[in-house]
Order: structure tokens, then C-alpha cells, then sequence
């Protein structure tokens, strides 16, 4: 097992068994077959087309959302989708564009829409070794139950940025404040592509660095995680290597960072696969 | 004029241009349809079919080296390689794999070969800014003469890895000892394809961090820049954004640094097309 099976468990999505969901010329989703097909009793909302399926509602971000909350009911109560969550995602063909719809994150794999999250990095570093803190996630999460994680991590709801989620997660998931918050740095952008049981997770991954205080030790305020422990990175490492203690998505995020501070380096054969690969292309 | 504007340039590569260069079955290279056609009076070395060119000579790595050294002083002589650089680099699949020939530097694009080398980010910071030590290419340079460039780079010539190929440049081009360049902090690896005059430029960049001590001054020994300046990070990416006062792929090392140290952030909407865009994908 080598650092590359992680990138490639990720990335297990195929163009050939999704169609395009369009909003006029411009795709913003990607629906399974079983799932577009499961659209064509709400025409009035969706038109689906043999190769795509086009978004018909019309008007502004409120009007169209309201049409496709209507589907998510429906599409609930066949238990196409799981549950809805209570917390929306905008949708827009690109990041910083003007959101065609909000969408409850519930629904989000069904149509296959690029969901955005924001992950942060908290180490220690003694001048020549880096510590991570790691949280383990509570055994009743929907995702990734007791799997390990970063120690703040979480998607960007509508009407947030990526600063205004790292800030909001941080206080409630590690009981970090805003002045520490302050200090952790943008670096980087990591993008995957992966089937789920429900459909398609096109997520963007906004990641951060922050230098954890050595007197601070965070602190779950919203029971989604069971516990912190600091790990040192070389054992973390090793880990991500031999097991899949860790959240898919987190060994990317893990893998990125030791990319980034020189743990892995150019003359490992593995190394351009695993720094390329977190880096999946945007369409 | 964007950043993203810097990144499409260097990725002018158009499938339809070129047909592929195998060995065997695996691929080692890329060839402009008019460089394929040429290779035709080679039929001992290559065999030119209508959707890709195979290498024919066989042999250990010196074998392939001389039959393939035999058609670059052909090419040389018809003008469609500008010239024997005498530095040669490996040719392989994948990085990490044993080289299947080595070629000369300066037949490199015509083949479209997979080249590799280190770029080093020269930087300081006082708590609050970053500045970089920017090279000025010297004129008589045959790639980009006259343009800026980071402190040290160069490509990964046969029998090099990274660390040595960082080490060596560092002391030939700004005078930074062994001491000195081994604090320097390997941070990731950037790809580009770009059509070029003479062929294809597939590139890999494998990037390195080194804070440079406050009384260091980089000192040019082997004649290939004319000067450095330490320049303010923000003046810097103002004129990338604005002008191409800076070699074409040093644009997307530096504004790789501006993403991996928080300079360029997430909530940008170009953000992401930056941030992705330095990783094209391997194939």
C-alpha cells in the first residue's frame, strides 16, 4: 500500500457513468444515471435530456432554490437522498461566480455538485520534527464515523467565505478563538473526484497551516469530534500509509502538508505522483 | 491582464499538434506532426507510423543513447534542433523509472520529452512581508534572455536528483554554499506543457523554500545572470500579473509561493484557477 492508493481511492469517479447537470450552457453537476432518471418525474424542474440534464426553474437564487428544495423533499422521501441536513451550499458553475441555487448538503452528492470545505493543519514544530493535532470524528457522524481528522475541518455554507467557515469551525469544533484563527495561513487548494453510495462528491478542499500554541490544547464544543491527540507526523505518516484510520479526504490534506514542508521529497520515485495528484483538474 | 492569464501561457499544448513518442508501449514523449515526418529518413532509430513514432533502437541506455545522439546531429544539421547543448538528460516514462536513453538538452523539445528541474525561491520575511531575490537573466541566455527569474533554477541533467541538481545550481548561480542551500525547504512539484518554437515543453518544476539570511547577498558565478535584486513580494506579483518582465514559467513558481504562504487567498475568485492551474495533470 503506498501514498498514491489514498489519491486514487478519491478519485474513483468515470465520465461514463454520469451525465452533465446543465443551468443553460454551463454545467454545474453531475448526476449518476439511476439519478437523472429519478429527475424525469419533475419535469417542471429538470428536463432530462440522453446525454444531460438541464435545470429548468427559472428566476432568481430564491425562486430556483425553492423548485429544487421541492425535488430534495421528493427525492428524501424515496430515500434517494438520505436526509436533508438544514444547511445549504450555494451552487454556481465556478467558485466566486454568483450562485445559481442553494442546494441542502444532504443533496449535494445526488446531483453531483462541486461542494468547497475549508481544512486546517494544527502543528507543533520543535525546529526539526512537526506534530499534528488529530481529532477523531464521533462515532455517530454520517461521514467517515470515527475516522481520523484534521483538527478543524468543514464545508463552506451559503453566504460564507472560506476565512468566515475556518473562523466558525474553528470555535466550535477545537475552541479555537479568532485572534489564534487569525494567524493560520491560506496555502493551497486541493481537488478530488470520488463515487459515493449516492453519487458524486466533486469536492475543493481549502487548506490551511496554523502553528499551534504549545500551552493550547483544542477543545470539542459541537460533539463532532470524540477527542484530540498531537501526533508527530512521521507517525501519522505511517499510518496514512498502512491504514485507513484517517477520512479519505484527510490523507490528502495530510500528504499535502508533508509535501509542502519538505517530509516528502523530489528524489522519492512515489513523490511527483503523490504532489500532482492531490491536484485534480477543474472542468 | 490576470495571474491566470501567466498560467494559460504555459499551457499552450494542443493534442491535435503532436503524436506520441513510445517505447515500447509506454510513451516518453511528444512530436509536433512536421518533427514526426523529419524522423522519417531515421528508419533504423524510428519507425514513423500515421498516430505515433516508435523508438526502434534497442540496448542498454548507452546503446539508445548513441543511436538516438546519431539523429540529433542529423537534426542539428537540418536546423530543426538549434543546437547540442553537451548536457544531457534522462528520458523515462515516469519520473523515478530507470532512464530508457539519455538525450542532449537542446533536442529536448523537438522530441517533447519530459524535463525536470528545481526552482528555488529566495525569500525573506520580517514578520509581517515576504521579499524575494529575483535574478535578471543575462542577455546572451538562448531561453528568455533579459527576463527575471528566481534566485537559482536549473534542469536535472542525467545522473542528478533534485537535491544534487539544487545544490550544484545554488553554488554556480548565486553563490549559496552547501550549508546555507541545505536549510532549503522542498515545497512541491508545478507542470506545465507549452508549445515552443521548436516543439513541445512538458515540464515539471520541482520548487524549494530557503529564508536567506539577512546579510546574504546572491552573487552570480557561471555568467548566466546578469544581477539580483530583492524585491518586495507585492511588487513582485504586480508585475506578474501586469507585464512578462518575468521568464514565462517563473511566473507560476512565484505565484506558487504566494498561494502556499497566504499572500493569494481563497475567498479571490481567481483563487482556485490559480491554485489549480499550477498542477496539470501527469499522464
Amino acid at each position: 500500500m503506498a501514498f498514491v492508493d489514498r489519491i486514487l481511492h478519491c478519485n474513483s469517479f468515470t465520465r461514463g457513468h454520469v451525465v452533465p447537470l446543465l443551468a443553460g450552457a454551463r454545467r454545474v453537476g453531475w448526476l449518476r444515471h439511476d439519478n437523472a432518471k429519478a429527475l424525469q418525474q419533475h419535469a417542471d424542474v429538470f428536463h432530462v435530456g440522453h446525454d444531460s440534464v438541464l435545470l429548468l426553474a427559472e428566476g432568481d437564487t430564491d425562486a430556483v432554490s425553492r423548485a429544487v428544495d421541492g425535488v430534495v423533499d421528493a427525492l428524501v422521501a424515496e430515500r434517494r437522498v438520505p436526509k436533508v441536513r438544514n444547511e445549504t451550499f450555494d451552487v454556481a458553475p465556478r467558485w466566486g461566480e454568483r450562485p445559481i441555487f442553494r442546494l441542502d448538503r444532504g443533496a449535494v452528492p445526488f446531483f453531483g455538485v462541486r461542494a468547497y470545505g475549508v481544512h486546517l493543519n494544527g502543528y507543533r514544530y520543535d525546529g526539526c520534527n512537526y506534530s499534528l493535532w488529530i481529532g477523531q470524528r464521533a462515532k455517530n457522524k454520517q461521514v467517515a464515523p470515527g475516522k481520523l481528522d484534521n483538527v478543524v475541518a468543514g464545508g463552506i455554507g451559503n453566504g460564507y467565505g472560506a476565512a468566515a467557515t475556518l473562523a466558525k469551525e474553528a470555535e466550535e469544533e477545537a475552541a479555537i478563538d479568532g485572534q489564534l484563527i487569525g494567524r493560520a495561513v491560506a496555502c493551497g487548494a486541493l481537488t478530488y473526484c470520488m463515487e459515493t453510495r449516492n453519487g458524486v462528491r466533486d469536492d475543493v478542499m481549502f487548506v490551511y497551516d496554523l502553528e499551534m500554541p504549545p500551552d493550547f490544547t483544542p477543545c470539542n464544543r459541537d460533539g463532532e469530534i470524540a477527542g484530540f491527540e498531537l501526533m508527530p507526523l512521521a507517525e501519522v505518516l505511517e499510518r496514512i500509509r498502512t491504514t485507513t484510520d484517517f477520512k479519505f479526504n484527510v490523507n490528502l490534506v495530510i500528504l499535502d502538508f508533508a509535501v509542502r514542508h519538505g517530509i516528502l521529497r523530489p528524489d522519492d520515485p512515489e513523490y511527483l505522483d503523490v504532489a500532482n495528484g492531490l491536484h485534480r483538474p477543474l472542468d
